[in-house]
């Protein structure tokens, strides 16, 4: 129960980043998926957990909702994934 | 235990929208909060779901992940709310 506990409190201290991408126009969701999994691929190296990724094919606009120790960890995957971001916001604030 | 398998139903069938918003540069967790609960004060009126929300306050980025009958539909709950999005995607393609 403590290594939960822990692990827990480790998750949410680490910060949440958005990152948004352009030219994925007319990607399909195989294609997609396997963008994705490329990043799965190499994230444990990093640390960084690429939790929900969303695209809009018609504009080529995707974003990336992702937790790491810090921002240049996030674009150091997706760079050894093959498509570096755009943008990247650190994002302190969230409500639902 | 029919009307929760419609409602599902019709939940899923809905398209799932990103509105990206600019300047809320300095927005605190309680001013944020704030506009936020004026989109869910009046989002009923328009089918409208805005279920969650980030803002990196750094950069004053705002993200909203909505389900909603149309763009439309969105773009109305944020101009009604006081704080139009700047862009507004439909995110016809997901992953995680």
């Amino acid at each position: 129960m403590i290594i939960t506990a822990d692990y827990d409190a480790e998750e949410h201290l680490m910060p949440t980043y958005m990152d948004v991408h352009d030219g994925f126009v007319g990607v399909n969701q195989e294609q997609f998926d396997e963008a994705h999994l490329r990043d799965l691929a190499v994230q444990d190296e990093e640390g960084v957990s690429y939790d929900h990724a969303w695209l809009d094919p018609v504009t080529g606009k995707a974003f990336c909702l992702v937790t790491g120790p810090n921002k240049e960890a996030v674009i150091r995957v997706h760079e050894k994934a093959g498509h570096p971001a755009s943008q990247v916001y650190e994002l302190s604030i969230q409500t639902s």
